[in-house]
């Protein structure tokens, strides 16, 4: 229990590539954002910044919604205050299952104690529309969750239409967009879905511990339904709902709008760091051009599965549906996939992601995402991946996949 | 919902001095540690830093248990991590009430579905540990929750004896120390307080967004009762418990300690950025010496309450009791209490605290916490308030409160 003189040392990680499924390396501007000082959290500036927050991730979402902000938790912290707002006991809640991330909504929503039905597909396949239109005629479901990238098969799951369906059938909708937003299109507005939320870890291209989230006005009064103020702070000019209350104090939505809204009224202490970084996310992203950003993560996925088809490795998945920002690859037979990993990352400091589940120890993530998703990172990430394979035993083309990344990256998008 | 070309520009916070409950400034360091890059969640560099944060945590909670971690999320997130992996549904909760805390205690254990039992005293007040020790012989909780130190209140509720009461009648214990920690001694041990949650934004100087946490090897066993690995994660050398499943995902500590132990079994991705800050508080905290810390900010309080006595002012609360971090000051007859307060920001960029509930446009909360526990700070804020109460039409001694204060601070302690 003796701890050494200098506490550990400061803080000095290595200088290391993240080229997974995510975190990623953050954009040094969110990095330095973070160093400004710490505001009272009431006062005009923080506030100030908190509206600014909820406008700058407006145009990212895709979205006029006014209720745009952010939790503070990771990812998964956005997702569980979504569905436990949403989801009242007892609910039959659908879940489109195609990867791990859909197994965690179904997780999270028989915690909170909705009757669950899953609509499954293998993992490297999405879910058809009109399957989707089935299950929602079948299952008469109060709340339809989905994922759009999940990372774990790499897959994205086509939504347009969704939103019109669920509302067809009186069902309230919520997607986690938390691998791609930043990195691929998110149409909340278009797609018509209520609630949708992420995190910054991944094509946001900063640390993960804030989740973006929008919420529709339909969504709004439901949960507004359910509004229950804390003992000791309600005030008259919050109406107070007959929903049943939110089973989380943390995750209550109603109360967090009410701390996010004019009434300001307390709730948790807004994470500021988190905030300021979610913020520079942001701004990074709309001064890049959502067009352009969403353009180079094609390029780079791109260049990603030409130049490791150039190695003569095979792509995990459907092509169709292939998220632009992390591509599978199939660990050839007799290779020792965490050997290579191992070297990338001893050698090169370079990391690439392993899988879970069914996929675990087949297929390798390569991840190129935000500050990530750029040429020379790419072109490194595959030179050093064909170094260690080659040092593994397998034969591959010298240069084949640089090579072809190149090509791949510089054509038309 | 048209964005300025610049986007609100950079991030630019006013340097502000926040003399309030919190949060409060950040030690530069902890700014620093975040601008540091991310890590891959499993890489080696990542579980050390992870490693030395539990390390790092167990003297300033005064403990030696294994299972010291952070809880990814405001300090209100460690409550209710606590909380729901603490308490089942039905189980008696015997709350110990003295202040806003207090009631968000019985909140969190109402939503969860607690019998709840209050054993609630006036603000300005402590509970007697007889009190306490009748309250658990009456009701037999399952579990006995309270708050250390209740800014609301800036009362500290004495903790010697609560755990071997609670044991002896086979209770669970839990304390918050969110607005203690790293200011006033936290003795987990000595205690014997089987869960204690913490936060950065007060006296360890850092921002809100991780909550520092630590659990006694008999909670442990209690909260690996209720574990229920996720789906699709499950491992043979995971033993499922018999207890009733968690009913939050995010905050079910069961799966948190996996990710934190020698499983590492995937969870949420953790904060890094936040996790370098907790490391570099604990660092800056440890660094010092707690005793001298605790010392220094008994100094602070002191002056903080000898200053504002000199200027005419009376203090709230209990003397014996009185947190050293932050004190009660009654807002003088006839003088607008928020008028005070935008002086002092908007001529000084000082802020000090108003309060919630039965104090508040009664009592202004001066803190002096962590980083600003310092002399020069505690005098300046005492000159400011000087000039914005006479400005305000209060009549006082000139001068008196900064002499006051800087004679109580070089009082030895």
């Amino acid at each position: 229990m003796t701890l050494p003189p200098d506490l550990y040392g400061q803080i000095d990680p290595p200088h290391r590539l993240l080229m997974g499924p995510g975190p990623v390396n953050a954009h040094p501007r969110v990095l330095r954002a973070m160093g400004a000082d710490l505001l009272g959290q009431f006062d005009p500036e923080m506030t100030g910044y908190m509206n600014e927050a909820m406008a700058l991730y407006r145009p990212i979402f895709g979205t006029q919604n006014r209720w745009t902000l952010l939790v503070d938790g990771t990812a998964r912290a956005g997702i569980e205050a979504a569905l436990v707002s949403l989801v009242t006991p007892g609910d039959t809640l659908l879940v489109i299952d195609f990867g791990r991330f859909g197994l965690l909504l179904r997780e999270i929503g028989e915690r909170i104690g909705a009757r669950i039905e899953m609509l499954s597909v293998p993992w490297g396949k999405t879910v058809p529309m009109d399957a989707i239109a089935a299950a929602i005629e079948r299952h008469a479901p109060a709340v339809v969750a989905c994922v759009h990238g999940d990372t774990s098969t790499t897959m994205a799951q086509p939504l347009e239409g969704l939103g019109v369906l669920c509302r067809a059938a009186g069902a309230l909708s919520y997607v986690d967009v938390t691998a791609t937003i930043g990195g691929m299109e998110i149409a909340v507005d278009r797609w018509g879905i209520d609630v949708v939320t992420g995190g910054l870890q991944k094509c946001l291209g900063g640390p993960s511990g804030s989740a973006p989230i929008t919420i529709s006005e339909r969504a709004v009064e439901h949960i507004f339904s359910r509004r229950h103020t804390e003992h000791g702070i309600a005030r008259s000019d919050l109406v107070q709902g007959m929903g049943r209350r939110i089973s989380s104090n943390y995750f209550d939505l109603a109360m967090i709008m009410d701390y996010w809204g004019e009434q300001r009224l307390n709730h948790h202490t807004e994470a500021t760091s988190m905030l300021y970084a979610a913020r520079e996310c942001a701004r990074v992203a709309l001064g890049e051009g959502l067009d352009a950003r969403y353009a180079r993560h094609v390029r780079a996925g791109r260049a990603v599965v030409a130049g490791a088809r150039a190695l003569g490795l095979r792509i995990f998945g459907d092509d169709r549906f292939r998220m632009s920002n992390v591509t599978g690859v199939h660990i050839p037979g007799g290779i020792d996939g965490e050997a290579v990993r191992r070297r990338m990352r001893q050698d090169f400091e370079i990391e690439i992601g392993t899988s879970f589940g069914p996929l675990h120890g087949k297929v390798w993530r390569i991840g190129a995402m935000g500050y990530n998703a750029m040429k020379h990172k790419v072109l490194i990430t595959l030179g050093a991946l064909e170094a260690a394979l080659r040092a593994e035993g397998f034969r591959c083309p010298a240069g084949a996949g640089v090579d072809a990344a190149l090509s791949a990256w510089e054509d038309p998008v």
